[in-house]
């Protein structure tokens, strides 16, 4: 059926949707909610159909942004509209639901049909929460990885060796690629890292790097850097590395479960060309990964992914128990990333795990023989690594001369002291990052949360604990009263052994981290 | 925030959805595909979000007309709009997606929010998945049927002995309710019963009696059709008995998986007020349940679910492995009935299914000490079921004179014959719904298939298998191609042991029956 686009100025959060008149609709067999074929000019998507019975006439079709934008269209253009059937990959997830392994051909069509739009939101539910559940072994773990890489872009730099590393995530505050890109930079490696926004914590990667430098580039820009610096720190989201990752995430993010974590990380690796890569994972009561036992596994597995992958991976089980140095938002860890390369910073955590994450790759590469960590160390301290990240800086086009006291940060600021004398005895990592979110974080960069004493340090009654930053007084507001209703930092002598009572069935309502 | 309603006449198959300015919408905390709590004049729901850029300006909300139905909203009103937070719901939800079991109140929780539009389509269909991977126990089947029972209408008849019966669905061409309701009415006890549509078969029970009667009606007129006559033949549909199971049929249809089959017909059952009860589960190759073993454990759930339940239930395996009667397709069948309560057909495998079901129902009553399908025979042959039909179909508001010949059948018909002599070894089921629903069925009611012969009927080369009927020349020819490409009925005389060949990866599209 030829109909004329009638665009309507409607966005839906990435979906594809078109509006029919009911008895075009109807003829075509499409009521609200199936899904039709829209081709126009050599390109075709499959949008799910609302219905309007005046507004949009017999013989229109109106488009949604994202329709518009996806085929190009312009008012009055004519597509070409047909009833879609269940796409196959419909028929190999449903073999999923009944348990079945799926071999590579069958993943590869689910993961082109996520891309391409054919599968609806419903479908891809189903498949996220049947690997969750069935869970997906090694070869399924391969093949979505090679099936995400497939469908996205790839980035082919002329270079035998290229190194990468990754956190999965967990811990507030960790700003520890600011530092380990420009010392493995710095060092002759090639380091084309690419780095997520925050979904469910304070800040990502991509988030804190954007107050010291423009991190929205485009393949061809990301490559430019690289040739030119040997690194880059940039965001993952405007490369389509493995787009199908986004779509899944979205899904993901409701139901609080992750089964995609290893493939997800992996294809995006896979299609930066790396060979090389450590694999961070923090460890510890509030991260993502509990206990050592737990962490080795996941290491083992990301391990044997690398090698069907051809990428060889090291990973370091790392300390997450409370934030990686003192502060937590955007701007407040470029801020201290900005301050520990110039070697103004006493936070010895942040530089402890950035030397030896960077020692293991410069181990990996053969370069070194041991000893690698004091090798980042000697790059650090040289000053090298902060000329590094200044060239990647103007790279990037910031601004290569910027100082801690360009960053702003918010200024609507409250401290919060301790009642009493004592040791920390525990930082809640999930209090944490609730605080700097509800103070903005990380969409207000300057929002977040500073930690004047950490695990260990001794506190005397009145003294500070932290700092909140924030941009706007209401948000202040609500992050002050995270701190009122739960202690999120436990001062004491002695260990207090009741965790907490439980008077009536209460809601699990566990903190999920997604970010990768 | 306060916004004036625009209503947009845009339809969403059911689903709450409205606009708003993107600049709105980010004050709010709700980019595109977040939720909104949106109430008016006492009423709330909580709607997806899209966003508009300039069709919508700033303090205006567009909505879809399920939402403007929902709130009774006019142009111009004014609503209350605030961020949505994810509801208690889903954390539940994410409970059973670790494989734990839900309590009542959880269940019951998840279910008003799937009612009054709180959850999305991707926590629906997680929870239908996490339902169908880890199985639900009897608990939580009993729980889903108590909330599904909450949660929508309730006919209360003053009786004190309301009988009813069911068929799991799967066999095509089974108008066995046509028959049973006024044997039962005519006997004297009471049969409220509603039925469904077809969602992947030719007919439901509904669209059959359509042809004959009204059957949109509300719990109302129900109660008053059923005091007057014992019985009645009406559309679930209009009745909002469990309204939760249309939504949940909704996610269920895609992904071919149908975990609620139980809690969803007891539910129905239990919000009708009924006592006693058979469960009839078609049994063989082609339909739902494959094996008699497979249908007494079902049957063994059933029994024990009604139990905790309060209703009796007994159940009646029955052969299933090729249509009952020789009818397929609303019309069609509709005059297959009727010429059998008349005493006019050779329908003699229905006949003996309806007596048999209604004769246990007798015997379940206590009215009668065994032989309960020798006097449901009677009731049958003496023309009493015949007349209770007719005062059935007048309470209705149909027309009680009705005869055979009123009924239309599709004037575009086909008859395919027999290649060689020989005698029916099978009938595939899939492939005569198949064939029915491409000629037309549900939708045209004419369309379906007439058999000629059944498994056993000796055969001649030339003589008539099937005739096929559409009301559209288009529709016949895309119906006649079925039985071109395979083979939906098997002539032989001998069996031939090869099924059939498979030389590559082939794609296993399951018939999926989700009739209930």
């Amino acid at each position: 059926m030829k109909l004329r686009v009638k665009p309507l100025d409607l966005e839906a959060g990435g979906k594809f949707i078109v509006v029919l008149n009911r008895d075009d609709a109807e003829d075509l067999g499409a009521s609200a909610l199936s899904r039709v074929k829209v081709s126009a000019a050599g390109r075709e998507l499959t949008a799910i159909v609302n219905v309007a019975i005046e507004s949009i006439g017999r013989g229109y079709i109106g488009v949604y942004n994202e329709v518009k934008k996806y085929l190009n269209l312009r008012e009055g253009d004519t597509v070409d509209v047909e009833a879609a059937h269940f796409p196959l990959s419909v028929y190999y997830i449903r073999n999923k639901l009944s348990g079945r392994k799926l071999a590579y051909e069958e993943i590869f069509e689910i993961v082109r049909d996520v891309v391409s739009g054919n599968l609806s939101e419903i479908e891809i539910a189903a498949f996220i929460t049947a690997l969750h559940t069935f869970g997906l072994d090694l070869d399924e773990a391969t093949s979505l990885s090679m099936a995400m890489v497939e469908t996205g872009n790839k980035l082919d730099l002329k270079k035998p060796l290229i190194v990468d590393k990754h956190s999965i995530g967990g811990v507030p505050g960790d700003k520890t690629t600011l530092l380990v890109v420009p010392i493995i930079a710095a060092s002759g490696l090639t380091i084309p890292k690419s780095s997520s926004r925050s979904i469910t914590s304070a800040a990502g990667t991509a988030d804190r790097a954007e107050v010291l430098m423009p991190v929205t580039l485009d393949i061809e820009e990301m490559r430019e850097v690289v040739e030119k610096t040997n690194g880059c720190i940039v965001w993952g989201g405007a490369l389509d590395l493995a787009p199908a990752d986004d779509i899944f995430i979205r899904v993901e993010h409701p139901l609080s479960i992750d089964p995609l974590l290893l493939p997800s990380i992996m294809s995006k690796k896979k299609a930066v060309g790396a060979n090389l890569l450590v694999i961070d994972i923090p460890t510890g009561r509030g991260t993502k990964i509990k206990t050592i036992g737990e962490a080795d596994l996941l290491a083992k597995d990301f391990i044997e992914l690398g090698r069907r992958l051809g990428i060889k991976v090291q990973c370091a089980v790392t300390y997450g128990e409370q934030p990686v140095g003192y502060a937590v938002g955007p701007a407040l860890e470029a801020m201290e990333a900005l301050n520990t390369i110039m070697g103004k910073s006493q936070a010895y955590d942040l530089i402890d795990k950035a030397t030896h994450i960077a020692g293991i790759l410069l181990e990996m590469s053969g370069r070194v023989n041991g000893g690698g960590d004091k090798i980042a160390m000697e790059i650090l301290r040289s000053g090298k690594a902060e000329r590094k990240l200044r060239e990647i800086i103007a790279a990037q086009g910031g601004d290569p001369n910027i100082k801690p006291d360009d960053i702003a940060l918010g200024s609507e600021r409250f401290t919060v002291c301790s009642k009493r004398d004592g040791v920390i005895l525990w930082i809640d990592n999930a209090s944490i990052v609730e605080a700097a979110r509800l103070a903005g974080a990380p969409k207000d960069k300057g929002a977040g949360i500073l930690l004047h004493k950490k695990i260990g340090d001794k506190v005397s009654e009145g003294e500070s604990l932290v700092t909140i930053f924030a941009e706007r007084g209401s948000k202040l507001e609500r992050a002050i009263s995270i701190f009122e209703e739960f202690p999120a930092i436990g001062v004491g002598d002695r260990m207090e052994m009741l965790i907490h009572e439980i008077r009536e069935r209460p809601v699990a309502k566990k903190t999920f981290i997604l970010e990768r």
